[in-house]
């Protein structure tokens, strides 16, 4: 489809703010999920941070939050400016192929030519110039048809994302990084890691996608045919409270869960309509709290980061990260790469060495009935 | 002095009830001092199972509690049939001479013959048979006009005591394994304490004395004439309530802070007066989370111990010690030796390694305006 108006009018952000962050527990849980934190030091949550970042690319209306039901309240707390057309409340979490494409949906309908980008809620992202950079190459590429990534350029051998493999430079007019995408590659052991970072030609999924909305419910109606048939039939009646309320309780419950990267990048990458923009920027997906430690320790190991507004910590010899939600003295002495996290109805101890398995505990918590502090 | 009366019958127990215990913040504090806490795990407190364990010694009505005005309610609430007459409260906490000294004056008093014994009401002990014997031991020992103490058999290189050295052995009847106090030895370093250990000839000092009255305070006398002065007006003061008060305010503010070990023990010792008795029980004097972790763990390190009515602890490959006031879900991932203490205002984590460095931050708080939680 081609349009009258630059790629840049076109552009719609979409903001799928679901996921409790289990990883994140005792601070992240189903009523407080991680992107209604302030996990930056920055004074505002991650939901809020990422929205500041989108509105001069976008415009402040300009971008859609889909989010839960139960997560109206402090969405629309966090975001006093949104309006009502400008969030999609989800009756179940249906993972993110639907939280995007029934936004991408909706938003066609209003806007046939428009070209959206989802951005998670709760990363953590600096150096903004650099992302607003990499969204409006990204931009530009998506109206030449592809559907684009924007890759993050590796600091380290991780471990703990998944890759994406660069292939030949594409020729987008204000596009110069672009390229076109060679494969995804799942999350890889660390000597892979470490022969994708002396190679360079790799770069990190942070499931961050931008593309013209008929290319990607185009490459959705490829691989998924009925998820889409019944995201349009959920377009079609949303805009109408009389139609959406039906239209939710019939097909809501039949929606698969996929996420976005199966769903749509791997197979638009077989077909080659898959590219990518390197992001340059400082990016932080905040996934356990050995990354939050880094995030807010400077990144120096030795060092022992806080967070919590009415923290009181008395530390000696100690490394690692305290997280306080409670006015207690929380006193440490001599525990290094230590996670404490302090909350009314749950304390966490464990290591930044241990951060991963802390999901662990949430799903022996289910089992075991102490679903409460969930 | 002679008495008709067998030397069991004249024995009076007296237990010092005082000291927070701050190696073991936040769980000890001033207003929950160590010696009320279950720290063994019996249900009981430690000045409860203290009191139990002299009862079938010396009998209920024949044992002193010398404890702090703050305290009385808290001692007596622990100890039902204490009578009046059987505590003794101090003004201010003015270490363990006084304490010990003092209730010797007021009962020799009441009882010229008497012979009396001071007993922590913070340790714990285990095999009773063989603490009896010990004290019966050091009651016939005392009885032939020597001060003794109880000296506990190591059972490894403890650098965290100090050590009594056995001289020869005394030949007193109803008493064949005391013998001389040949010298105290202060708290020794590592090499020293396994030499003292494979000598064989050293006993931790456990500060438990028993002695005669008249022979204590005639031991007091010699190194602290004026202190023996001052106690002596106090217990002649002491039974009526008209004369104690005045006199308490007048010479309490007065009265030297100093441990008996210093005042009375070492002189003794020196003086030739001094006998030990080896006991052979179990005994811990809980000094800090290390040592309550190997009291609650049964010795395995490898376990996690925890204490706490209502402890709700979910651990995954982790040992050392949890002690929980609150209600809270406490989880442990991957933390070995560690110590946890969880309270309603106050949190402590750090490694049994480190279990010994816990006064330090109550120092620290006490400077930084946090005694609140003191």
């Amino acid at each position: 489809m081609t349009s009258a108006r630059e790629p840049l009018e076109r552009f719609h952000a979409v903001i799928p703010a679901g996921g409790v962050g289990s990883r994140l527990w005792p601070l992240s849980r189903a009523d407080a999920p991680k992107f209604l934190h302030d996990l930056s030091g920055s004074g505002r949550s991650l939901l809020r941070d990422t929205w500041d970042r989108l509105v001069p690319i976008a415009g402040a209306d300009r971008i859609m939050v889909v989010t839960g039901r139960a997560h109206r309240a402090a969405v629309e707390d966090q975001l006093s400016e949104l309006a009502d057309e400008q969030i999609v409340l989800e009756a179940e979490p249906r993972d993110s192929t639907v939280a995007v494409c029934l936004a991408a949906a909706i938003l066609e309908l209003r806007e046939p030519d428009v070209i959206v980008g989802s951005f998670a809620a709760d990363h953590i992202i600096g150096r903004l110039p650099l992302f607003e950079q990499a969204v409006s190459e990204a931009v530009q590429t998506a109206d030449a048809g592809y559907i684009v990534a924007v890759g993050i350029k590796p600091t380290g051998p991780s471990t703990g994302f998944g890759y994406i493999k660069q292939g030949a430079a594409l020729e987008v007019e204000g596009a110069p990084s672009a390229r076109m995408v060679e494969s995804f590659v799942e999350k890889p052991d660390l000597a892979t890691a470490r022969g994708y970072l002396r190679d360079g030609g790799y770069l990190w999924n942070a499931s961050m996608f931008i593309s013209r909305a008929d290319v990607l419910l185009g490459q959705l109606g490829e691989t998924k045919p009925q998820l889409l048939k019944q995201l349009r039939e959920l377009a079609a009646a949303w805009e109408d409270q009389s139609t959406r309320g039906p239209a939710v309780d019939r097909l809501w419950p039949k929606l698969e869960k996929v996420a976005i990267d199966y769903s749509v990048a791997e197979p638009a990458a077989a077909a080659g309509r898959m590219a990518v923009v390197p992001g340059l920027f400082d990016w932080d997906d905040v996934g356990d709290f050995a990354s939050l430690a880094k995030v807010n320790s400077g990144g120096r190991k030795t060092d022992l980061a806080i967070l919590g507004e009415h923290a009181r910590v008395l530390a000696d010899a100690s490394s690692g990260i305290v997280v306080s939600q409670t006015s207690r003295v929380i006193s440490l002495i001599g525990v290094k790469d230590i996670v404490v996290v302090d909350t009314p109805d749950a304390l966490l101890v464990t290591t930044t060495e241990n951060a991963q398995r802390v999901k662990s505990v949430v799903d022996a918590l289910k089992l075991t009935g102490g679903g409460n502090v969930l």
